[in-house]
């Protein structure tokens, strides 16, 4: 009988063919899905091409230009061609043109085509995101990224793991978003340095499929190789009709190997604000209401669902954005962005002097769509504030949930909905 | 009693306080307003500062951060910067925050900041749009609207003027980009130069304001100072309601003298498609039925009013843009995007798979959302298909109507909506 073990685990010896893995322990694995983006795929496919033998399964790639498309320049539109020529001429199947695509990490769970128990990487930092739905996804590098396209197989080193177990209600206002900046202002940015971060608890049980996605994109924020939680009845929700190929489950062993057990009362967990420039510098926002904001972006792969525009769209209804501030709304997908149509949420957004966007990464990440000027601050529901992380190195980004972006975009300064 | 005038002469005297001008007659002239983008508004700001004396009239002047905005990078977001700050510090009326605005040209006769009679120099060479209300406005250097918005004056020499008598009913699938490609192709790009074009006769009456304002935008594509339509009942009905100020008409006199009076049957105006990379280079769409495309662009000031966006939704409405496309549509202000939305043109937009851009100058200029890499071919209802106009040096644009650059979209080669 194998030893116990974690969710990470489990998914890792499933994939290298054992019945049991440890801590430690190098294992090679097949891969479900190899992910990958306008800015990482050129430097993927400039490997797969090096090897030689193609790709392993045209079904098994994924790759989205969402990072600087709609082509931002000239530079940009040669990295799109080189990924999208190379779509074609493979027959990829998930290659998602402009026009039918959205945020990688939104899109993929979105569309099924990832699904619990799967391993997957991809050629960006928060392909950990489909955790959320009891994946074991990370980010690697563009070159591994390309030689998992070529083969269908990694390595790694089996991560520890850490288990979060939060329980009771989060206080008004609180929501996944503020779980992840309060767990990283906890532990740090390296504090789940190359372990896998297992979520668990009654206030993870009521959240969300949405909620935990958000939760699991962070994971990287502290150091975590992955980010992952059980697959429950709202899961299973959520995944009907909607994955393309049988699931796994995968649950951790009730007597399973932790590197350790953290404990947190949601009732601690009051809306949070990660302040410049790192996730983990997290205050209230009560102790950040004097922060006056030039910016406010709603959206990313952590926060573009659309749960998260419903959030916005809440607060922003029947008020106006402070004209002092330019408030950017990025619905993660088109399929997101049209919900928006239909549920009347763009009515409310256009109404409040909201800029709103096509599905793109865009100013998360400095590319586009919202880029700072020196001195300038943005509230912002994306994932990452180092310094000039979204413009000019002088430039300031204070991280926040949806609701909490909305809020501070009315008021002018940084504010709870409550506060309005 | 004053010698017999066109329109352009008409307007110019009465801001100059003269009974009559006549052409090449240097004449100084008060101002109605002055326009910069966030390309143009820094150089003319700076010009400002020289002069040291501040506007000459808050009311009178109009900021629209469209080209590069929501910033695209941080030089961008440094010029919105320059722009806004001045904006504030001057109260500047008509500074349209990003969220509030929409390209210019579409934007001021929209929000009737610009009205017929009105003399208007923008920092931007289209500003010759409103001449589609009978407004004289022509673009300048940024300088020169520099010293525009300190002094509310400029000197001009007064244009010889053009009139073009198209009569007729046009082609089917013809419309008012035709007009203007098919009179373009007849003369050449300076065929107008530095002289006022008068728009008459049946098919222009039979235009709506939409048109005459599509028409107006590209004169200086055929080198024209100004295009100028008389206002009529279509107009005034479209002016009800919407100018800020009292409005004067002005129409030419019956024996004014022109330089040359074109006439037009508008049965010779099939859809027309302006190749690389002129706009005089005009083709009909039968002759361009081999060019493959790679990317299609609907909206600008030339084409992103809400007539224009009708007219590419009937052409998408249940179907999808060819694999090999991109198709990005850019409705032209805030008010023609939510007008879109409420008329569902959105979901034939997303439904055929099509970009859906927040409002923005975008890829006409190479500015963002869209920019060609090295070959490639874009189809577009912009108004200009120079050298690198949208990307690298080697990408081609060919200029056509909203309907044609829709069937395009979906053919994959240049098509009017019957071919499909």
């Amino acid at each position: 009988m194998a030893r116990p073990m974690t969710m990470a685990e489990k998914i890792l010896a499933a994939h290298a063919g054992l019945d049991e893995v440890v801590p430690g322990q190098l294992v090679e694995c097949d891969l479900d899905l190899v992910l990958a983006n306008d800015i990482t795929a050129p430097i993927a496919i400039k490997t797969v091409r090096e090897i030689g033998a193609g790709v392993f399964d045209r079904d098994r790639i994924c790759l989205v230009p969402d990072h600087y498309s709609p082509n931002k320049d000239i530079k940009s539109a040669e990295q799109t061609k080189v990924t999208r020529d190379f779509a074609h001429e493979m027959g990829i199947t998930h290659y998602f043109e402009q026009g039918c695509m959205g945020i990688e990490h939104a899109l993929l769970p979105e569309r099924g085509i990832v699904g619990p128990g799967d391993l997957v990487i991809g050629a960006d930092s928060h392909t950990c995101t489909y955790g959320g739905i009891g994946a074991f996804s990370t980010g690697v590098g563009s070159t591994d990224a390309g030689v998992g396209m070529a083969t269908g197989r990694a390595w790694f080193k089996v991560p520890e793991t850490i288990r979060f177990e939060i329980d009771g209600k989060l206080p008004a206002g609180a929501c996944a978003k503020d779980i992840i900046l309060y767990v990283i202002g906890k532990i740090g940015v390296d504090g789940a340095l190359y372990r896998a971060m297992e979520f668990a608890g009654s206030t993870i049980r009521d959240l969300s499929v949405e909620g935990r996605l958000t939760i699991a994109n962070m994971a990287i924020e502290a150091g975590g190789k992955a980010g992952l939680f059980e697959v429950d009845d709202t899961a299973r929700a959520w995944l009907a009709g909607r994955t393309e190929r049988p699931y796994t489950e995968c649950h951790p062993d009730p007597d399973a190997t932790y590197l350790k057990v953290i404990k947190i009362d949601a009732a601690d967990i009051v809306p949070q604000v990660s302040w410049p420039h790192l996730p983990s510098n997290t205050h209230s926002v009560a102790e950040s209401r004097d922060i006056t904001i030039d910016q406010a972006v709603i959206g990313s792969c952590t926060n573009g669902r659309i749960e998260d525009m419903r959030a916005a769209a809440e607060v922003l209804r029947g008020r106006t954005v402070n004209p002092n501030v330019r408030c950017i709304v990025i619905p993660a997908t088109q399929a997101v962005w049209l919900q928006c149509v239909h549920e009347g949420l763009m009515d409310v957004f256009i109404d409040a002097h909201c800029v709103v966007s096509t599905p793109t990464c865009g100013p998360c990440l400095g590319g586009y769509m919202g880029i700072l000027a020196a001195g300038e601050r943005c509230v912002s529901s994306t994932n990452r504030n180092f310094v000039g992380r979204m413009g000019d190195p002088t430039s300031e980004v204070y991280l926040a949930s949806p609701a909490v972006c909305a809020a501070s975009a009315v008021a002018g300064h940084i504010a709870l909905p409550s506060d309005l």
